[in-house]
């Protein structure tokens, strides 16, 4: 276990040594996917010990996943409580905080390579709760000091990504909590300000959906505009009028006109759309 | 001054004893008007001292202001260096950061009371230039101690805010720096990732012009379809077709028609608008 420790610590210095940021998060992914054990440990690491992380900063990722027209969320469960999170992590001294959010989504959850955008910095001064806190910790049975640097006050950013749930298999490490899927409409109790940083990704989410990288990658290739509404109406959690649907959509001229789909009826058959990638954004 | 520094630190503290956060920058405001001569060690000393201030956070404030169709940035100059920079600052232990972004852009420019809305966070590992934090400090005439707080890596949080910068008369304590409000083509060399922490403020500014709140504070209360356009011309830094533009703006059902302006020729007088208060965000 020490070599595995000394080749893994060794492994994400010399990323930093050499300034190796970019590949960073994949030498952590190929070394900690060979040595997974290593996990658990670099967890309870993390939460007694300040010298490998940036203070009073935390990273938190909101995964929504669309399928089937159901919108949900992944969130972590903390062992031996009925409290939930989304997943959440910190910062090496030695990382890029866009890298920390990629690696501790990973992590907590082995849900990978997918595109995380960051959202929101929140940072009211009593958003840790300790009591919460220290059921959590109790649950998890490890010992938490009075002065432990994890109960002092984090400012968290807050990412967020949209996937489609159905190609997601949340793998979390059974030492320390359970992942699932949760409709918005029904969400367990929550810790801290996760309430709060889910809405909010929420929120982004919505306001942001003419963004066309957020959407892209839930579809097939091509798709019908009655396919692209459908996504839509769900992630606003609202009926849409198609006819100004259709307007609005080709006036944003992000979208490309293929061919026609092919049907018995051949008349009646919807067009087939694909995101215009050429234009820039 | 040791009475004054008691009284402030007292009444500063009283704001957080007794929870009363949302009025502790009024504290800040009225008490620092009051005894000016504070700002300066006040300064001083959070350079050098990190005991009252969160680690790792600091905020960064980018203020666009925008009058007679011209676009500028409020920046302060280092004293005796070329560096400028976005006026910034650290965060108090028991402070919320939108607290801290506001006292800390009084602070530094005598700016306040204004509307400012985080944008992003910065958390690239090497944002810090430590030859231009030296530079600066050597300029200031303070010296800086090689495991110095400040020289450690900052995370920071950018906001925004767009006023109208005849109205803003930045009043900078004269023995650290100057401000000035610069053209977004003609901006002087800029401290640490400050330009690119200034041209997402840009971007994201251009992408949220719809949101009304910012805008709305730039126009008089009623306005012409034709001075609402100058205003969104000058910020996306393009022309813009009179007739999309109107059908647009219709579109969003953000404006109330109000009435028609008086004119020599009444069949030729445009519309008056208003932006309608009583939609919700």
């Amino acid at each position: 276990m020490a070599l595995f420790n000394f080749v893994l610590f060794y492994c994400i210095n010399l990323g930093q040594w050499y300034e190796l940021a970019p590949i960073t998060a994949k030498y952590f992914t190929i070394f900690e996917k060979f040595f997974s054990m290593q996990r658990e440990s670099t967890y309870r690491e993390a939460l007694n010990d300040s010298d490998n992380f940036l203070p009073s900063i935390s990273v938190d990722c909101v995964i929504f996943g669309f399928h089937d027209a159901q919108l949900k969320v992944l969130l972590i469960n903390f062992k031996n409580t009925d409290i939930w999170a989304v997943p959440g992590g910190y910062v090496l001294l030695q990382e890029d905080m866009d890298d920390a959010a990629r690696r501790v989504l990973w992590e907590r959850t082995s849900v990978q390579d997918i595109f995380l955008e960051q959202f929101y910095a929140f940072g009211k001064r009593d958003r840790v709760c300790k009591e919460m806190q220290e059921e959590i910790f109790s649950g998890l049975g490890i010992p938490l000091a009075a002065d432990a640097w994890v109960s002092r006050r984090f400012i968290s950013v807050g990412y967020y990504a949209l996937v489609d749930f159905s190609k997601v298999i949340p793998n979390p490490d059974d030492h320390l909590n359970e992942c699932g899927w949760f409709r918005l409409d029904e969400l367990p109790k929550m810790i801290f300000d996760h309430a709060d940083i889910l809405q909010k990704a929420l929120t982004t989410l919505q306001s942001r959906l003419d963004y066309k990288l957020v959407v892209s990658n839930l579809l097939p290739e091509t798709f019908t505009m009655s396919e692209l509404q459908s996504l839509y109406e769900t992630i606003l959690g609202k009926k849409l009028l198609r006819t100004n649907f259709q307007r609005k959509m080709l006036g944003l001229e992000i979208l490309e006109r293929v061919e026609k789909r092919f049907s018995g009826r051949a008349h009646k058959a919807p067009y087939l759309y694909r995101f215009d990638m050429t234009e820039s954004e």
